[in-house]
C-alpha cells in the first residue's frame, strides 16, 4: 500500500454537467457544460475504508451515503478495489450542486466527481481516461445502462465521441469555438429509466441512414467549423419524437429556441431538460428571455444555463 | 442557345469506379478509385439533340443507345434541359470500361461522365456540384433509389459522406494519404435491386447505435489520420451480414484480408464487389494475391483493383 505522503491534501473537485444524445448521437455523443455540477471533498479517513461523511444538497435530499449505493461513492470505491486500496481510510463530502433526474448527468457528475477527486488523491495513479471504467460502472448503478455519453464529457471536457459503449473507446471531437450552448431544465420530473422505456427497440432503415447522414455532418461541421452544415445537421429524428410528449410544451420550446436563430434544439440525455446550439450570447439569452416567460405563464419553473461548450472537464481546484 | 465559338473540343472525359456504403455509411458514404472508370467523348452532332452515337464495351454489351434509357445520355439531356439546349446537336461516344453490376458504381460512372463531358462541352455552365442533380436522376434510371453515394464522390473524388440525398447535401471528408483500398470484384452477377430487396427495413436501435458509433469514429479517424482509430471503427453491423450470403465465399474473402492486416473489409455498394482499406501497397498485393488463389480453386473469375482514394473524381484529358 502507497504511504500518506504520497497523499494530496487539500483535495476538492468539481465535475461539470453534460448534455447526452446532442440530438444526433443517441447513447454515442455527449458535451460538457460551465456553471453548473457536482463538487467532492477529500480528507484522510479515520477509519479504514471509502466513507461518505457529508452529502450537501442544493435541492431535494435522499441519496444514499452508503459507498455501494451512491454513485460517487461507489465510482471511488471502484477505483480503489483496483488499486488494492480499498482498506484505505478516506472520507468524502458530497457537495451535491446538481438536481437529481434532469437530464444533465447528475448521477455521471457525482460518479465523476468521486472517482476523479479519489484519483488526484492518490497522486493520480490513473490518467483521466483511465477512470472511465469505474466512473460508468457507478453510472450503471443510476440508470441500469453502461454508457458512457455523460460520464466521458464530464470527465475529459469537450465534445466526446463513444464509439463504443462496452469497451469505452472514446474520441474528443472538437468543437467550435464560438458555439453557446444554452440548456433549459424545466422542474418537471422524469426517471432516465421510464425515458429509456418509452423508446421502440426498433427503427426503420430509413430513419437510420437519415440520422447517420446528420451525424457524419455534424462530426463534419465540428472539423471544419461549418456553421452552416451544424445547422442543417443538428436534428434528432428517432429519438426526439419519441420522447417529446414526456416534456411540457417541448414543441413550443423548440419553436421559441428555432425562431431566436438556435442551430438545432433538442432534449439532452433523457429530459426533461433540452438544449440549444446558438452562435453566440445573444441569440442564447433572447431564447432563455422568451422560454422564461413561457414557461412562467404555463407556472412551471425552469432553470436556464447558457455556457461555452466546457472544454476542461472534471477539475481540481 | 449559346454559340458554337463557346463550345470546347475535343472533349473527352474520364469518370471512375467508386466504393459505396463504406461498411459504416448505408446510402450515406462513399469513395473513387484509381484505374478504372467509364469515358465519354463528345462531338458536335450532325442533327438537333444529343445522339448517343456509339457504345464501345470492355465486356458485356447491352446497354440502349435511347437517351431516355442511357445513363449518360439521360444524365447529359437532363443537364441540357435545364439550360434550355435540349436541340443542341451532340453526339456522344460512351466507352464503357466497366461491368455492369458489379457494386462498382458503373451506371454512376456513366452517369457522371455523360453530365461531365457535356457540361465541359459546353464551356463549364455549371460547377461540379451543380451537376449532382442531373446525375443522380440518371443513377435513379439504373437502381430505381434518387441516392448520391456513387454519383458524388465519382463527380467530386475523394471521400464523400451524403447528409441528406434528397437535398443532395454532400461534403467531402478528408482521407489519410497513405491508405490503399484493394477492391475485389468477383465475376458473379447480382443485381442492385435485389440486393436492395434483401434488406430488413428495420434495424435494431442498438445497431443503430453501433453503427453510429463507428460512423463518428470512422469520420474523426479520417481528420485525425488516425489509422488505429480507423481498424476499430470500419465494420458493418447492420448491412454486410445481410448481404453477405449473395456473394460466393465472403466469409473466407474477408478472412483472408483481416489475416493480411486491411483495416477492415466489406461490400462495395451492392455487392459483389468488396473493398479493404489497407496501410500499403504490400498489404493490398498480398490480400490481392490470396484471394485470387482461392477463387482460382473455387473456378470463379475475379478482377482485383490496387487504389489510393481517387481525389480528382471525373476529370477532362
Amino acid at each position: 500500500m502507497s504511504e500518506l505522503s504520497k497523499r494530496r491534501i487539500p483535495c476538492k473537485v468539481f465535475a461539470p454537467a453534460t448534455v447526452a444524445n446532442v440530438a444526433v448521437g443517441y447513447d454515442i455523443l455527449g458535451f460538457a457544460i460551465d456553471g453548473i455540477g457536482d463538487e467532492v471533498v477529500i480528507r484522510k479517513g479515520s477509519v479504514p475504508g471509502l466513507v461518505i461523511n457529508k452529502i450537501t444538497y442544493n435541492s431535494k435530499k435522499g441519496l444514499s451515503k452508503d459507498i455501494n449505493k451512491n454513485v460517487a461513492g461507489f465510482a471511488g470505491l471502484k477505483l480503489l478495489e483496483s488499486l488494492g486500496l480499498e482498506k484505505e481510510p478516506i472520507e468524502i463530502d458530497l457537495i451535491k450542486n446538481m438536481p437529481i433526474g434532469t437530464g444533465l448527468g447528475s448521477s455521471a457528475s457525482s460518479a465523476v466527481a468521486g472517482a476523479f477527486a479519489i484519483n488526484e488523491y492518490l497522486n493520480m495513479p490513473y490518467s483521466k481516461k483511465e477512470l472511465l471504467p469505474f466512473v460508468t460502472e457507478a453510472e450503471k448503478l443510476a440508470d441500469g445502462s453502461y454508457h458512457a455519453d455523460n460520464v466521458a464529457p464530464c470527465l475529459l471536457g469537450g465534445m466526446v465521441l463513444i464509439r463504443d459503449n462496452a469497451t469505452l473507446d472514446v474520441i474528443k471531437i472538437p468543437t467550435i469555438p464560438a458555439i453557446k450552448a444554452v440548456v433549459i431544465y424545466p422542474h418537471v420530473k422524469i426517471l432516465t429509466k421510464d425515458s429509456r422505456s418509452i423508446l421502440s427497440p426498433n427503427i426503420t432503415l430509413r430513419q437510420h441512414v437519415a440520422q447517420s447522414g446528420n451525424l457524419g455532418a455534424f462530426i463534419a461541421a465540428m472539423y471544419h467549423s461549418d456553421i452552416k452544415l451544424l445547422r442543417r445537421s443538428l436534428e434528432d429524428q428517432i429519438i426526439e419524437p419519441q420522447r417529446a410528449e414526456l416534456i411540457p410544451h417541448f414543441d413550443m420550446i423548440k419553436e421559441i429556441a428555432l425562431e431566436e436563430d438556435a442551430f438545432g434544439f433538442s432534449i439532452s440525455g433523457a429530459g426533461p431538460s433540452m438544449f440549444g446550439l446558438c452562435a453566440n450570447t445573444m441569440v442564447a439569452e433572447n431564447i432563455e428571455k422568451r422560454v422564461k416567460a413561457y414557461y412562467k405563464k404555463q407556472k412551471i419553473n425552469c432553470t436556464v444555463y447558457i455556457s461555452d461548450i466546457n472544454k476542461e472537464g472534471a477539475i481540481r481546484y
